[in-house]
């Protein structure tokens, strides 16, 4: 088990990334001083596979949990969702030193997290991400949020989980096209912020996509070092935190104009890094040759890199991208990058040059 | 004016009280570095008094101010009045920098700050109280939320307003019976913290019964102060906030057992501190003069201080007392009074002493 720390004073707490923790969930929650109730939210796909064992390991540690799944899919992150899982939570009387359980993908992360954000002016949640796109991003950090008829992840709160488990056991369950997803926010790691952690991915991708446990608890771990080193900053995203978006102003948007599921999360930003990649060699100079192997990574762990847009898509595609929440008087900033390994952020890129990126080879 | 700072770190804000103030709302916003897209939220009735007038102040700072009017009551503190809110702050697109005025008592200013809390997770927001229970109480503070079925205040969060203005001109508009329910918390404030100020309104009442403008602002301004005091030491409600509820145990199990609305606020816990005031004599050996002294006090500002119960209706308001949000293990636990000025938290009263309290003068 590899434990990592996310220092943010007197709401610092722990990850931990390895195998078998869903079965120490219940010894893990005993020594964080939290009262009995509690209940795990989690969706019907992820409970079929393991709501048994996380309560059965918290009622043999002496907690008295629930249990709440709300159904598979995106859809379940919305205010009414919201609204069951309150009424449930008051049905069994949770109190303030109650707490809740995520169990499951970044959806159940995100609205189980607002969820504990908000009831009863915050209880406090564990996070146990079963997917590899949550436990690299998702689940650490303290953003929770559900989306709005106009747009995703409208409204939500920054709060922070008392510990994060990572079992990495629960990784095998998942399909193959989830799993590849997860690598597009991995490799993006290594270009922001660890040109190392870039070069091992090149070297150990095979290994990777054989979910290899000791290579992805060493990625694993080190993803979430990085990120709780990115949040330990800038918790509140007024600065260096942005760097966590390289690839997703795209990304995003192709994500909202191709209407959500078309293309998986990993797999929007995939293309968006790849074209905020290019962006960077015109506007920044990073090497042409740095681009070449940025995009040949994506390919290799089974990413897409292009996407086909006819004029009409292509217009909803920029309307989009003037929508994301982080659009500031309506100026669209990226994230770029010098060389692998290092990205600044809130640079403006003329329309013009976008359009180019996303015409041409794309 | 009267200014009280609220010291919270980088959270800190300003309380401006006196007259005339709404019509400085814009110039005072300018002053705080804010996007120019905000919204207004108020409900209909206070709408109707003051919301061309909050509109306009904005526009003539160069702000872009939308408004919203939500129904006036405690049902606007709902699930889906804080949806309509989402989707019409989304639709007139606002940002991270847009902010949300709270124009209203204390329905609209917890409504309305859970909404600034949660919209594209956490946007600035200023609170202008118009009614004399959200000047002295709900708008300073921080506690934001809306009701569930199952209970008042279920819902919400701590988020911190950028400013309050209290224009003591919109307390002349305010219903008498209203007027009085807000006496009810400032006369808390005597009790729980300032021997003086009780005393003074003691001297003060017939000054503060005819809204005398210069009584009302060294006491809302006094009030303010006390608890800017008591939430700089314990914002998250871990300890001293406690004594804010000091008659709050009885009175939340009167509003809610009776059905709201047949008790204002301050009515209700008016009923609840003279109660706690009798608890205090038995279990802490308060004076039973101070006891007669708060008892009077509150009779003289011309609120309840008995309430007549039949037995199915106490036992209803047993049951109510042990739903409160802040019984932890089923204990429900008082706040009481050493002496005038002077209370302690985490009281533990044995069942029978309440029931006698309620049973017997009251």
């Amino acid at each position: 088990m590899r434990i990592v720390k996310v220092p943010l004073g007197h709401r610092s707490y722990t990850i931990k990334v390895g195998g078998g923790l869903l079965s120490r969930l219940g010894v893990e929650c005993a020594q964080l001083k939290l009262g009995k109730r509690c209940a795990v939210i989690t969706d019907a796909n992820v409970g079929k596979h393991f709501a048994k064992l996380a309560l059965k390991s918290l009622a043999a540690s002496g907690f008295e949990p629930v249990l709440i799944t709300v159904p598979a899919g995106e859809k379940s992150k919305s205010i009414a969702v919201v609204g069951d899982c309150y009424d449930q939570l008051a049905g069994h009387r949770l109190e303030r030193k109650s707490f809740i359980v995520a169990l499951g993908g970044g959806v159940v992360g995100d609205l189980a997290g607002f969820v504990a954000a908000t009831y009863l002016r915050g209880i406090p949640f564990i996070q146990v991400p079963t997917t590899l796109l949550a436990q690299v991003d998702s689940s650490v950090g303290g953003k929770t949020g559900v989306n709005l008829k106009s747009g995703k992840n409208l409204v939500g709160a920054f709060y922070q989980p008392q510990l994060v488990l990572c079992d990495l056991d629960t990784l095998k369950t998942l399909p193959k096209r989830e799993y590849v997803s997860g690598l597009g926010e991995i490799i993006k790691y290594g270009i922001i912020y660890d040109a190392i952690l870039f070069a091992q991915l090149e070297h150990n991708l095979p290994k990777l996509l054989q979910r290899d446990e000791l290579t992805l608890r060493s990625v694993v771990s080190r993803c979430c070092e990085i990120k709780a080193d990115v949040v330990g900053q800038d918790e509140m995203e007024c600065g260096l935190r942005a760097i966590l978006n390289f690839g997703h102003t795209i990304g995003h948007a192709i994500e909202n104009s191709s209407g959500y599921g078309k293309f998986l999360h990993g797999e929007a930003i995939s293309i968006g890094q790849v074209a905020a990649a290019r962006l960077s060699h015109t506007i920044l100079g990073l090497p042409s040759g740095e681009v070449d192997r940025i995009e040949k990574l994506f390919v290799r762990a089974g990413l897409p890199v292009k996407i086909r847009l006819n004029p009409p898509q292509r217009r909803k595609l920029f309307a989009a991208m003037k929508l994301d929440k982080k659009v500031s008087r309506g100026d669209v900033k990226f994230v770029l990058a010098k060389k692998i390994g290092r990205v600044v952020w809130g640079q403006q890129v003329p329309s013009p040059q976008i359009e180019k990126v996303l015409a041409a080879p794309l």
